[in-house]
């Protein structure tokens, strides 16, 4: 720890939004107001916001934080998706002497960004070209993703919202398939790592071990982008599971991949579009369950029959920032964002902040968590992926994830089935 | 008003299922125990659930809902879709026959349907037939539809709960919109009729007159089936508001058709399926945002430029059954269902229960609505389309819309924008 830089601080938010990203923006100036930031004599003499991440930067688009009305943080608070807007932006050198310039021009000392991997890398960067350029910019980085794929984290704000969002829906979606059955299928984000598709499995109720074979409830089956995806396997569960149901409801993550290693979906969008990070698109478009749905309509087609009901929904943008937040999620969000005002105002240079879980998995005890601060380089551009453990066979996830997954949603509607 | 006839009541829903349909399941099963159904000397005698409607009658596909726990009662009203299973069987002659079998099988008297266009008009059938064959069958039906298309009925149940899914979805993904800007299109449901794309226009938070130009919050567009669609128009008012704001956030509804009355979707899916009322599929698939996503793609690309970016997303089967109804809604359904027990259980011979509002539109009265028979002929396979004065131009939902639509949701989150 050393002493405090005179300076302003900034803020911004970067990539895909989520429902609580606010909440760390919150966080932040919370944790930065409780340090006296902003009062008379305080090193830290400002909080700023960047428009649209360091996009804002760079255009000089910048928002005075410091006196933000204290209700109307709250407000904020729980306000879905990113409030000072977002950015898919990638500094590069040049960028970056921009970035600096920005920071000379309004006397910014201290830069929090908070974003998934790609946003921890653009944080990671910024850090290592300020030390190299002798500007003092103190670099930190807030977990944010509802992927879930950060490295070392139990798991990132963002993700607990999304994933009670997916159970939910999939809890109704299934309801509506054993009332008109059929096969469904629903397609969920996740371009590298299944969590989001797998929490679609807390929409079961049956408690037996999945030992005794595909769960009575749905989904059934769920197909992850850590599993390669074979389409005749495929057309087999479903045909197995349909023959002895007359119904099936299916998970599918955007991100499934073929033996190869290729994303299914990204070949089948029309003008598929690309990031500056590199990513193609997969989300904002049906084509991946539209080309499923229609392959079980040919496959499972009787000769000189009826194919079977085969309906696919793609749960889209809706599901990562709709407004149900777990509460787990809100609490964290805005706990990563303070933790990190308070690794700033303590002295610290750099860093992330991590979620470690204090709470043993699986065990009747209550859920806990700690913060913990990280090296940027330990979540900067690295992709966590659902661990084995987690994954139960080609089509299906371990108790293990249900008892990883369920505290951090909060509890779920019930229903009666008659 | 007559005496009532001994036999067994039998309840049956129908169609696409609600979030709030078993509401009116527990109502008609509430109605018919309050006037004394199953206990000694009561005419009637017990209460039956057809699995999946009228095919459950037919197969002989019954469950004795009598003395069905008071508690399970109260958990299946808030449990989403149908509880009993729904169907898309029409009921032809040969059909009916079966149905009056199984009927004097189980000395049933009552009938009871909770449904929509097509499934009143079941109910109609029904109900013609068994007065030519002099089989005293009581028909009542209770009404039940997301896309609010009934005659007669201010709004029917189910349609409010959606409308808060749909006006949540957009107002979190309009915030998505202006985070990470560039075009979004959001399909949602409704073949005929606009009601529930319209109620997109709730995530509006802009309190200007509609007068003054497009809204600045999303929707900005908003395409209804009653408005013939045009796709260089559509383009056009795409391309004016994109230019203008860097973004643009759309409502479409799935039924939009051509200005020949074609559905635009309906030729886009592979395969598209048809159910026996001649319905074609146009859910359960992103054919058709995925094809005005690609047509913008292509339209709005500067000749050697880069296009703009273009997301769409097909709310899909969640819309109608998502966990978060409407507290008007729940009470309604639940309300349509006691009501028909009541006419059954003071003697009327056949009806359907339509739900008028009795307090003044847009004006600042505390809602109210009271429930009325009507023929089943009223709403039987009728459609009732958004009027006039609800649809502003060819892109557009006028004041009137909001202020009929707004008390049905309920409260809509709070939220701030920096």
């Amino acid at each position: 720890m050393g002493d405090l830089v005179k300076g302003a601080a900034v803020i911004g938010q970067s990539g895909g939004p989520t429902a609580v990203i606010n909440e760390s923006l919150v966080g932040v100036i919370e944790g930065l107001r409780r340090a006296g930031a902003g009062t008379p004599g305080n090193p830290i003499t400002k909080i700023l916001g960047m428009r649209h991440g360091v996009t804002g930067l760079v255009n000089d688009d910048l928002y005075d934080l410091t006196d933000y009305p204290h209700d109307r943080l709250q407000i904020l608070a729980r306000t879905p998706s990113a409030g000072l807007g977002s950015t898919r932006d990638k500094p590069n050198a040049e960028y970056c002497e921009r970035i600096f310039e920005a920071c000379r021009k309004h006397g910014i000392h201290y830069f929090f960004y908070i974003g998934g991997n790609d946003s921890s890398d653009t944080c990671r960067i910024v850090n290592e070209l300020s030390n190299q350029q002798d500007y003092e910019l103190r670099c930190f980085h807030i977990p944010k993703t509802v992927d879930n794929d950060l490295m070392v984290n139990d798991h990132t704000p963002g993700f607990p919202s999304a994933a009670r969002f997916v159970a939910k829906a999939c809890m109704a979606d299934f309801l509506d398939n054993i009332s008109l059955p059929g096969i469904k299928i629903n397609v969920i984000m996740g371009r590298h790592a299944g969590f989001l598709t797998a929490a679609a499995a807390l929409a079961r109720r049956d408690d037996r071990p999945l030992s005794a074979g595909p769960s009575t409830d749905g989904p059934q089956l769920i197909y992850l982008p850590e599993v390669p995806f074979e389409t005749e396997r495929f057309v087999e569960d479903v045909a197995k599971i349909y023959d002895e149901k007359g119904r099936c409801h299916i998970a599918v993550s955007e991100g499934i991949s073929d033996p190869e290693g290729t994303p299914i979906g990204a070949k089948l969008i029309q003008n598929a579009q690309t990031d500056a990070h590199g990513n193609v698109q997969l989300s904002g478009s049906g084509a991946l369950g539209d080309a499923l749905s229609n392959l079980l309509k040919e496959k499972l087609k009787p000769a000189g029959g009826k194919a079977p009901r085969v309906r696919a929904d793609t749960f889209g943008y809706v599901q990562r920032c709709f407004p149900d937040q777990s509460h787990v999620d809100q609490a964290e969000a805005r706990g990563v964002g303070r933790y990190a005002a308070k690794l700033a105002t303590s002295g610290d240079l750099d860093g992330s902040v991590a979620i470690i879980r204090t709470s043993p998995i699986g065990e009747d005890q209550p859920y806990a968590s700690k913060y913990e601060r990280i090296d940027l380089e330990q979540v900067a551009a690295k992709t966590k992926h659902m661990p084995d453990e987690f994954i139960d066979g080609h089509n299906n996830v371990s108790r293990a994830f249900l008892d990883y997954c369920r505290p951090l949603v909060g509890p779920l509607p019930l229903y009666e089935r008659i």
